[in-house]
């Protein structure tokens, strides 16, 4: 009852909540967005800029951090937090995703996944156990099982062999984490887009019992409607006092859709990989400072923004430091960006206190919808 | 008396003095590294980063701007202070310099120099007046004069013709300029090594007058000990009352040295441009941070600095971000830099200003040599 990672529910409008996740390390407010510091870094933040845009929590990807500097190497320097300067707490994905999108050569048997770095072509073997090994080396505070994830669409048969498979490799998990009180394991739902998968796989995880949940296998290519059938279909199945975890989404429309539907936890590239490439994600929806349109414009990206990069920065400026290939660019729009991600699920969370997420979406994807500001005359 | 970019000699400790010198927008106090913003930006680091080193000034260049996004835009968007969100004084420089470095086809005649963008190959005539006006639209505190600047080594005559064009393009600038109580305008002594050139030119500028006088035409290739025995003989030609800059210097010691020899301005790519490929400068010399050495070390970059950058992360994981080529690494590594050069010069000023620079420079150069940490067992 007194586990540190204890999750609590505060708060609820339709299938939406709000909730507090709790660790030694600090309290993540949900729903949440968790930027992705993939290599141990969010790339082209400092960690209090990451902490200043009101991010509780970022995520470490344990397939690039196993090859490069090594999770043995991470232990010794002190664990991840330490490494990367992030007192917060972290989320560490299983490696699996990245094995089967960035390694080649790989060999995928009962016993785990066989594949060669990106890096350097160096063989490395994944199971479940070694997975939940590596995240308690880099000192994750979510540890993640080891899934097997199929792109979309796929085959019944082979959404159902992955999740089975999963499911097999989520009970290796949970005997291999044991119990630590401190840590907080997640499960991962599989099934693909077919709704008897999805529950079989929801309940089988359920049985064994986790700290909280992710839905994964969504967000590799399907359309958005598919994405969120396949939400309303297994988030349901899914035990009322964990948390709910939609891996690798999305967009600001795809998290206020999913939380409307009842997830709580978020992560993704987007804002991070959009801001290193001129795009900016706002109130107004996504704007591309790449464009010509903003070249002698004086005005901020947004001037109601309290994030100093939306604010105190022209577009002008802003296009001229991608036309131009800068790092500080990459710098301002990455760190706009996290901040709109951070404002969207602030916002989110507010509306789910006074109940009114519902006109709060309405307006939000209005404002979207409306576009970015006229051009200057 | 009254003008408010007025210099004052505050101490002196040998040729060494401390001073400053005073814009509507803030005092520079001197000595003073200028950090370079090359194209509106000091590569890697945010403005207010650059402020918080403890940098007065930074030099932002005429040839970059002029052709990206060109004087007239930032202009019309308000002038390069607002542009780069950088309140302070800044310094421009008159684009001679990189037109020769960096343009293709150039033509130099009496006239001024024509030119090809290295950008877009679009053909441009750059004058002592066009540079002036630009600068002028820039809205630089500091103004400099064009100049033709030399390849070192070259023959007596080809430094004496380049440093008679200069003498002539000298008055053009200064006519053009006008006076403009806010503003600077620096000249610049061209001679190659010759010291009668050097002098020629040194009393050519006085004999017009400027706020300020620069040495131009060195750290272009010739040993230091040439560099250092030019300024030798240059500086004391100069005028005791008029701030003295030395273009493009350098390494830490190039500036302590020059210091020693009366120099009070310094700019340079070194700090910023050594950060994004790994280096550090600290009190223990350049440490590269590329080095396998680094891999494993736990200890920060210094740990008694000031810096954040240089103090809470680990030697290992600046080598990890460098190794990934993340850009979190340039940012750090420029940050620990361009802090570092803050560092020196506010501590050759508090030398000076206690009348020990010689000892601190003594004891200076002796942790440069001694090197970095050695390795941990
Ligand atoms: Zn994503
Ligand atoms: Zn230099």
């Amino acid at each position: 009852m007194t586990e540190t990672h204890a999750f609590t529910v505060k708060a609820r409008d339709g299938a939406a909540r709000i909730g507090e996740l709790r660790f030694s390390r600090g309290t993540v407010r949900t729903p949440a967005f968790m930027p992705v510091g993939t290599a141990g870094t969010v790339k082209a933040m400092f960690p209090e800029t990451v902490r200043s845009t009101g991010a509780d929590i970022v995520l470490g990807n344990t397939y690039h951090l196993m090859l490069r500097p090594g999770a043995e190497r991470v232990a010794e320097l002190g664990g991840l937090h330490r490494f990367m300067n992030w007192p917060l707490p972290i989320l560490t994905d299983s490696g699996g995703f990245q094995v089967m999108s960035l390694a080649s050569l790989r060999k995928l048997t009962e016993d785990g996944v066989t594949f060669r770095s990106h890096l350097d072509g160096s063989e490395h073997h994944l199971t479940p156990e070694r997975s939940i090994e590596i995240q308690r080396l880099l000192g994750a505070d979510v540890t993640m099982q080891l899934d097997e994830c199929v792109a979309l669409p796929c085959p019944d048969e082979e959404a159902e062999r992955a999740m089975r498979l999963s499911l097999r490799w989520a009970e290796r998990s949970k005997a291999a984490f044991g119990t630590d009180p401190a840590r907080a394991l997640f499960g991962i739902v599989q099934g693909g887009t077919v709704p008897s998968l999805r529950l079989a796989s929801a309940e089988g995880l359920t049985a064994i019992g986790f700290d909280g949940y992710a839905i994964g296998g969504l967000a590799v290519g399907e359309p958005q409607d598919v994405m969120l059938k396949t939400l309303e279909e297994t988030v349901p199945a899914l035990p009322e006092e964990r948390p709910r975890y939609l891996m690798g989404v999305g967009t600001p429309e795809d998290i206020l859709l999913s939380v409307l539907r009842g997830v709580d936890m978020f992560d993704c590239v987007m804002p991070t990989r959009a801001g290193r490439h001129g795009q900016a994600y706002t109130r107004f929806g996504r704007v591309n400072l790449r464009n010509a349109r903003h070249a002698a414009d004086p005005r901020p990206l947004d001037e109601e923004s309290e994030c100093p990069a939306a604010r105190d920065y022209s577009r002008a400026y802003l296009h001229h430091l991608i036309k131009a290939g800068e790092i500080l660019g990459a710098m301002l729009l990455t760190w706009i960006n996290v901040h709109y991600y951070q404002t969207l699920t602030a916002g989110i969370r507010e509306a789910i206190a006074a109940g009114r997420l519902a006109d709060f979406a309405a307006q939000t994807r209005a404002a979207w919808a409306a576009g970015d500001l006229p051009a200057r005359d």
